[in-house]
């Protein structure tokens, strides 16, 4: 008697889920068995978005966001500050910021952050797209948003490093509590960089 | 200043990707640009595999597994046991019951159990195709395996009673410590039913 299994179309279907960030072997199992099975389920409409998704988005080559083969939404936008450039590691960065309604310039993501362990380096990152740009504008202020974390301040002071003596204005976005968030919850560094980074009243 | 959103072709798949049981707005939108960042991503190979499957899979008229259209991996296997027949409720169930290599013979999906809150009734089962089989046998062994919550029980029970008077023997699984489980982990219930259900050692 063979053990049985599901069919094979079903199991290369489980592989492809399987490879998703933050799917398991479980989840991808029951995803793909919700796809076959479940009334509501529409898997050719998914493989359709992946494929309209694959076909007409692309990174622009500008500031990395995600844009279409036409445009790009945020660089085309000539409603936005060109004297203001935000630095972000990744493109899914820019909506968190946008959502902030607090940002009105142009963006630049830079594809990751330096992380020897990870092995990435200042050459796998978008660094003299950045440069370029600095360099055709004029006093212009750039704004590091990076992460908190190890890797996200060591990209911010190599590109504070870097970018010394150009015709720019460098900060960085404050560190501190998280809205909402009581100082019994803080920990010591967050309370830290909140005291150094104090302001008048 | 319009805000930046991600291009249409993308919020078309997040929003596909979010359909899927257990995947959030947040992991939908992490996945999508996993899907169109990473390297190693291959969207264009699980769009395939979704219209494969949907093409090739199908669910066997007898015993409600994923079969094709040529075949069943279980109907279709003369070394199993006609003889034992172990109804669960999802064709998901098969496998576990597969893995653990203690079966030898057909199974009968039911396709879910009964559940008045979720309006699942007795006509929403494949109860008349498992009739059809034990009557078209003889003298079958009919184990019920379904879940040991509130609805499986009830849908044990009722199938139960509904299969009395016919030519087979009905039996259940057991209930009781499951392996590796000390009593002191287990609840109340569960001793109980591990108590009702003691055997000669």
């Amino acid at each position: 008697m063979a053990r049985a299994e599901y069919p094979e179309a079903v199991g290369a279907l489980v592989g492809e889920l399987k490879r998703l960030p933050g799917v398991g072997p479980r989840s991808a199992e029951r995803i793909a068995i919700w796809l076959l099975q479940h009334p509501r389920a529409e898997p050719l409409a998914l493989a359709e978005a992946l494929h309209a998704a694959k076909e007409t988005v692309i990174s622009c080559e500008v500031c990395g966001f995600f844009a279409t083969r036409e445009s790009c939404g945020i660089c085309d936008d000539p409603k936005r500050d060109a004297a203001v450039l935000c630095v972000v590691e990744q493109a899914t960065d820019v909506l968190p910021l946008e959502r902030s309604g607090a940002f009105k310039g142009r963006y630049h993501c830079l594809g990751g952050k330096l992380s020897p362990l990870d092995r990435v380096s200042p050459e796998d990152l978008r660094i003299p797209a950045l440069i370029s740009r600095i360099d055709a504008a004029r006093d212009i202020e750039v704004i590091l948003a990076l992460g908190a974390d190890v890797e996200g301040e060591a990209t911010s002071n190599y590109l504070a490093d870097l970018l010394r003596g150009k015709d720019c204005r460098i900060t960085r976005i404050a560190q501190g509590l998280p809205a909402g968030g009581g100082l019994d919850h803080a920990d010591e560094l967050t309370l830290m960089r909140a005291l150094e980074g104090r302001r008048a009243f």
